[in-house]
């Protein structure tokens, strides 16, 4: 599985589409705003920027992706007329893999310019607004050199750029049956296989921005992780861990193959504080200003009452959705299942998603990282920099 | 109709696509070839650039558009070597309207930036290339101030911003009944609404680029036009021509109303020479270097014989089959025909096409400028630019 080719969010506007079903991303956007804002209040008050390149790296389909770059713009406008500054000139780029529905995100761009200009005066001659899509793995080179001021990326993070090497599907020897993630029962390898890409991915996503960035400019990352240094702590892969009993229950209704399941492995990882910290300070080129992790529920905190058959069937539900939205994609590429059998495994998921529920309120750890690029370049390992 | 949203060439990579059918357009690309060559080569040996910014505008999707840029990457590439200078870091921007298939095209990017990096070195460290999509209309401001070295538009600058102020659809008075363009039987102030509405584009587009590209930057346009100063000359209009005398042929037949004919204009337009050079030097940015024109088949020039009912009935289909490619959006908007009356408008208007062909070979008159910003901007009429 080509990662780059096939991972994307459920595209158009249907029941089972990312835009519908993206209710967690949007509670964990809202969290991250207050550290985007003190980000952009500080580098707008450090520097006085004609033009300001801004990037949404990860930044899928749906009314999420315009309402954060609309929320940053008003920040921007408000801190400048409160520094009696011209507001400066945007330039916004939409990245994501080059399977996104980019479509879709282009067509709410022309009622996105207008309420720009008529509401905020944006896109007048005075003040121009300039957006683009830049289809690529941000785990690699998006953009020239020294060209944005601020960058985010929300609930993207936590994909890897690929399977882990000697995890792909047609690996020899299947090290993690039964599994689609780390898990209790996983050998040490798998952890290993994990833990290694995570660190070869990060630290090329963390190598490109500081290139890109301008010195002093901002970084907010938002994205899944765990809270313990032990990577088959519930909270960094339980939803995965569900996912593989409800495909295991398929494979034994011979809906599903066995090996199938033992040579699909998500391309994901939830890492630790820690972790992160390394990369970034290996690195050098950044200065980590906050670095913070919040807990957030399956079903992005909705009230419901798991204790009756109903409550736990309604949000086993809501929560078996917001993952088809975005692991549909990957599933059907691997498993090439069809339309029945994949509304089959979802219903599964639901009730295996509502029972557990109903027992443990076990939720996701969202780390928000805000990070100021250095002035100069230091890089501790000394290594050559491309 | 809002054009801006509507029109864009046939999705997809099916029998009526424009992926498929866009001979026409190659032709027109390889004699464009030989001026963006020259232009390219002078703005390269005149200035040492590090950074290039590049934008195809009205770039669809297809097989063109990434071979066009590809080759124009090779010229760069083959004069940086001549003058024993650094292959600059390449900036494209691909531009189309709003309803275009980028997704489409930014599929095809993985292995085109594979390509690049395994044929020509282009994407190692040494030199970049960033590609981006630019949704938007061109009649506007689409990139900061001086960001582009180099623009080029093919087959897209005889499409009008939108049907001219009066012919609207929902216009009181439908002026001109029974024609979608302007023909020898339009009024005058048919004429006159098409020809304003093309002044006002064509100087709208000059004046965004002038303030888009660097000083000495250059742009090669290509497109449609006339060759006599008469607008209802023969070799601008009589595709429409044709096209109107389909609808009303399905008109007979019931199958659409005659009202939604008279309502249909197409947005729409083939300049002359001096209607051209008129609005550059009223702009006043622009040196014109080159300006030619030339005839191109309305099959491309695939080799034919009308002579027989089968050669007809063949050169008919192809060149209805790339009328369709590129006005089957418009059609739909507007007139909300099925597929199947669709498939039998364009089955009727390929029979029409082959009987005129056999009798009178019409052509396109295709205009290729070649032009150069100048290093200060002199406004004849001097008026603000804001």
């Amino acid at each position: 599985m080509e990662v780059v080719q096939v991972l994307h969010m459920n595209k158009g506007n249907g029941d089972t589409s990312y835009a519908k079903n993206s209710t967690v991303q949007r509670k964990i956007i809202s969290f991250g705003k207050t550290i985007i804002e003190e980000a952009l209040l500080e580098l707008s008050s450090n520097y006085d920027i004609d033009s300001m390149g801004i990037a949404d790296l990860g930044c899928s389909t749906g009314p999420n992706t315009l309402s954060v770059i609309s929320q940053i713009m008003d920040i921007v406008r408000a801190a400048s007329g409160h520094l009696r500054r011209r507001v400066p000139e945007f330039r916004l780029f939409f990245n994501d893999l080059y399977s996104n529905d980019f479509n879709s995100l282009f067509m709410l761009l022309p009622a996105f310019y207008k309420m720009l200009k008529e509401e905020k005066g944006i896109g007048l001659a005075s003040s121009q607004c300039f957006i683009s899509g830049v289809p690529g793995s941000f785990y690699g080179r998006l953009f020239p050199s020294n060209s944005l001021h601020f960058v985010y990326s929300f609930s993207s993070l936590h994909w890897l750029s690929q399977v882990p090497v000697g995890l792909e599907s047609y690996a020899v020897k299947h090290l993690n049956k039964g599994k689609v993630y780390i898990s209790k029962s996983s050998p040490q390898s798998v952890v290993t296989a994990y833990s290694s890409q995570f660190q070869a991915d990060f630290s090329q996503f963390i190598k490109s921005r500081s290139q890109e960035l301008v010195p002093g400019g901002r970084m907010v990352l938002s994205f899944l992780g765990r809270k313990s240094i032990d990577p088959t702590t519930e909270d960094g892969c339980y939803q995965w861990e569900l996912l593989a009993e409800a495909l295991m229950s398929l494979v034994k209704e011979g809906l599903i193959e066995e090996d199938k399941v033992a040579s699909f492995n998500a391309p994901y990882y939830a890492p630790c504080a820690e972790e992160l910290k390394v990369e970034i300070l290996k690195e050098g080129s950044f200065i980590i200003d906050r670095l913070e992790a919040f807990e957030v529920d399956w079903d992005g905190g909705a009230v419901a009452d798991t204790h009756n058959e109903q409550g736990k069937m309604m949000v086993g539900e809501r929560v078996a959705k917001t993952i088809r939205a975005v692991v549909e994609s990957m599933l059907e590429s691997h498993f090439r299942l069809g339309q029945d059998t994949m509304d089959v495994l979802f219903i599964k998921l639901a009730e295996i998603v509502g029972n557990h529920l109903s027992k443990t309120r076990t939720k996701y750890i969202n780390f928000v990282i805000s990070l100021v690029r250095k002035a100069s370049h230091i890089n501790l390992e000394a290594q050559p920099t491309d």
